[in-house]
């Protein structure tokens, strides 16, 4: 199940044969060490430390965006981000004049923003540069400077900007989890700066070991009983990968050193039936928005890095949004398929309950591990092969990414665009 | 007017025949971008992030100075600062022993300071190693080290140094503003370590542009009403140059946009005359002393940046000094040219009104833009004519001083001078 | 004394001839200097910026280190301790799986510590992965997975670690001082983190000169007289170098400047007598333990960066640990040669005095000048004929131990180790 480039050792320095101390042989650490693994087999993912290009990001919640411009972080670039007469716009937030932030300024006349400077004007739809006010209505510059725009788009309560390479942006509900575009929904959410690469987030995200280990002290986990391990496969359908789980184990009895189990009599007994929608227990009635989805797995995952974990009665998903190399979003959002008076119950049980013990304390777990996680050099095992799988995944897509660029005679950049007229 | 040195855009790239999103070709943004522009046209001036060396420069207020050592940074150096029956010296603050600040020593026998650690001694007059105690009075190192030294004078209340390349220091009264070495005055002065480079202090400051649009929401405006642009040219004599404004517009209607100014009814009317003493006003009667300059322009620049704006009856004054790349003094005076009991009005106005109102609120804006401002790259446009002609008189006033070094057999250098006996 | 490598200045740059300024030339400072002197001449030392490997050094009280792990970092190293069953374990700090510091984990089974992500579990004594929880007891990764070790002991109520380059550790009593070894002592030691490079701790406390002046300000020196300046010899005896005071001068007359002392009227007097135990009195009588190590000279050092400084009834010694360049620690230990009721007086006198007189306020100075000492450049003086001393030690046992390790067949690393099987 571990994919190859996860080398093993080699018989020969094996623990049976390792020489007393003082007479082994060391290996320099300066090469590639056996049983280590760098991230060349996947040099797209490599490259990304600040993103993939070509897709589109939550970046803050609407009622956030308003007639006073905002700055905003995303895969490296900075963008000022403003509503006018309830439009969304985003510019690049660098007054190509002197460099001040655009986001410093204000709006001096309609569909505009301009530079708190000198007075700069921008045209929130196109960029262009319509005034210079401290040169008058003749200024000669005028309309002889655009500044590069984003597209915009607003959904689930949130702005999302699309940050490419010059093509054009796909329709943004070709990229949103497609349940979330046909059904109606009611969503509880939170967007939380967090340090750390984007990367570990997602992969810490669909990893499937750590939930059982390092979440086991987490309050949520009262009432959500894991398993000591599971027998698991990756699946691929359409643009997400599933982790499909065969066989959980409760408990486990680790020879030459005793038995372990996540299970304790104050926290709810594991169920007798496992499938996979919710992972742990079959005998609620599923949504039948969800259920319609006929998910191969628990967890799933798909580009840019969106992890979706379907429950009986909700859907969970994370965005990882790359604001830097050292820090992301997190964006996590709860959706609950219904409409009407029906969604109450919703609210009562996201705000008196998943607010807190999910949103929170678990998730901070979480947020603690993607602040720590330092590779590569990684020594991964058999549960790493979702990593390997979704690495794979961000690998392939993103070949066919730059096919399409190529096609239409675009040179992807690694930071930030100059659009020049 | 604006110099030739920014390049404007090809027609082909004009607006006009801009090609729909993903036809367009995307330009490297690695190459020089047209329309866009560096400071290489500038070598002297690009090269001098930590100031420009060969120059008197104020560093603190003369009551600062004290027989206990101060530590200051100019250009980049590390200097100790410390008064010896009433005269200041400066010496590199780094003990040639052992590297520590000789800003933490203290004075153990008249005329010298001493190392904290070990007790070195050095005469302040010309850094001769004169003792080192803890070696006893035969020691064999002294008078074979001699630390460097730096030229110092106090004028304005403020103690200044020099830091040169090895040469004579000029008399500091050529370098200050002519009319405050001629003229008896009273003067007010605030000293503010600042973030940003001092170049972009010394440009914010004789930029016309900002003040206008920047500062409308300073208080300082209510009393001093500013045009939304002006026809301006820059007069060089002698070593200032002056923005000398030849129309003034106070408001202006931008086509397609609307109507601005920067007046309101809470603000002081612009005046019916115009003159370039005071900008903005010609129905006071002008300070002799001032009026004897005949300054042709209300706003002047000389080196190493040395701001004057000119007002009826007196006259402000902005140093920016260096301390290294990131970070200059903001020195500025008021300066009135009166005596006896005739300055008593001076203080109760810079006191009451100046000081908080200008030294403050509108220089913290100033401020502000310091720090944010991110050139090059830079887009000039017509005002920007101010800084171009600034930026060409310290290039043009330094290929002169490297000719005076050249023939007198000085290197100049780039960082902290070592003086070798 | 001063060893040939302080080059001494050219007499023809000698002060009587010193040129006037502005015709004098000027040497570059880019070159090495006349009168400079860098720490080339001691290749290792110069390299040894985050300490010498090949020693064990002291990172805790016995007291802090429980079973719940503790990170520590020696020598740029990251290193988890914890105490199993009574025993103390090293490893390093960095879980193979994803870099995740196993300081943060905990004991799930017993002789092991797992890492708090995913479980993974490591036998204390020779570093196996024992299990990795959340991949079930058949996990094919385990015992194909070694954590490199780190040797442990535990001295003068402290935790210490051996970190080498493969060899196997020597027994700490070999390197500790002789007389710690051979005799019963009650101690009272300090740890404290402090800013610094570890060598400028190691030369400030063997380092003669300072005390006298540096330490002129301290409550300590109220009972402690110092004079200004004496005449020292360096001399090795084993693996210690000792200065041996030869002449002691209380006051001193430095021509043109005036006299010096670091005596005064609220000080305690000099003594009649010199001796080289305790250094500055004769009168007391000598702990038979520290009469019988017939020490040469009141201060001493040895390798790795241990200094001993005997007085009459007790030793101090100072252990610089380095953390990393930029960090070490300081352990001060003041021990006691006395068993049972005679301990007493010795108690009362380090907590009622020693610990708030010596090790706080006065070795606070040298926690300072540690801080702020920038060498090379420096520019030594005859007192600093001990630093020589102490580097060509440093250098000449580093020498040995590097042979030492060729023969063996082991490679020596600058930085973390990798024990690969």
């Amino acid at each position: 199940m571990v994919a190859e480039n996860v080398t093993t050792e080699s018989p020969a320095l094996a623990p049976a044969v390792r020489k007393p101390r003082g007479e082994r042989a060391r290996r320099s650490r300066r090469g590639k060490l056996p049983g280590r693994q760098d991230w060349s087999s996947w040099p797209h993912y490599q490259s990304a430390a600040a993103g993939f290009r070509g897709y589109w990001y939550p970046v803050a919640f609407s009622s956030q965006i308003t007639g006073k411009p905002t700055g905003v972080t995303l895969l490296g670039e900075r963008i000022m981000v403003m509503r006018d007469k309830g439009t969304v716009y985003a510019l690049k937030d660098r007054c190509p004049h002197r460099g001040v932030p655009l986001s410093y300024g204000s709006q001096q006349f309609p569909g505009t923003v301009s530079c708190v400077y000198h007075g700069w004007t921008f045209d929130l739809k196109n960029g262009d540069l319509v005034a210079a006010i401290t040169d008058g209505p003749d200024s000669p510059i005028c309309r002889k400077v655009t500044q590069p725009t984003f597209e915009t788009a607003e959904r689930l309560g949130m702005v999302w900007l699309f940050v490419g390479d010059g093509e054009d942006a796909p329709p943004i509900d070709d990229q949103l989890p497609e349940e979330l575009v046909d059904n109606p929904a009611v969503v509880g959410a939170r967007i939380q700066a967090r340090e750390g690469n984007w990367r570990f987030a997602v992969e810490n995200g669909y990893d499937e070991g750590h939930a059982k280990y390092l979440h086991r002290t987490a309050l949520w986990r009262l009432f959500k009983p894991m398993p000591v391990w599971n027998e698991t496969r990756i699946e691929q359908r359409g643009r997400w990968i599933y982790r499909v789980q065969e066989k959980q184990y409760w408990d486990a009895e680790f020879e030459g050193l005793g038995r372990w189990t996540g299970q304790a009599w104050y926290k709810k007994k594991p169920p007798k039936t496992v499938t996979n929608i919710g992972n742990t227990s079959g005998h609620r009635e599923v949504n039948p928005a969800i259920a319609a989805q006929e998910f191969p797995g628990f967890a799933s995952v798909s580009m840019p890095g969106v992890l979706r974990i379907a429950y009986p009665t909700f859907i969970h998903y994370e965005f990882y949004v790359p604001v830097d190399a050292d820090n992301h979003l997190y964006v996590g959002v709860m959706a609950n398929f219904a409409s009407g008076i029906k969604t109450l119950p919703f609210y009562a049980k996201y705000l008196g309950a998943v607010r807190w013990l999910f949103h929170g304390q678990f998730s901070g777990q979480d947020k603690w591990m993607v602040e720590v996680t330092d590779a590569p050099p990684e020594r991964l095992y058999r549960p790493d092969d979702s990593l390997l799988q979704w690495r794979k995944l961000a690998e392939d897509v993103t070949e066919e990414r730059l096919a399409r660029l190529a096609e239409a005679g675009l040179t992807p950049e690694d930071a930030e665009p100059e659009i020049v007229k």
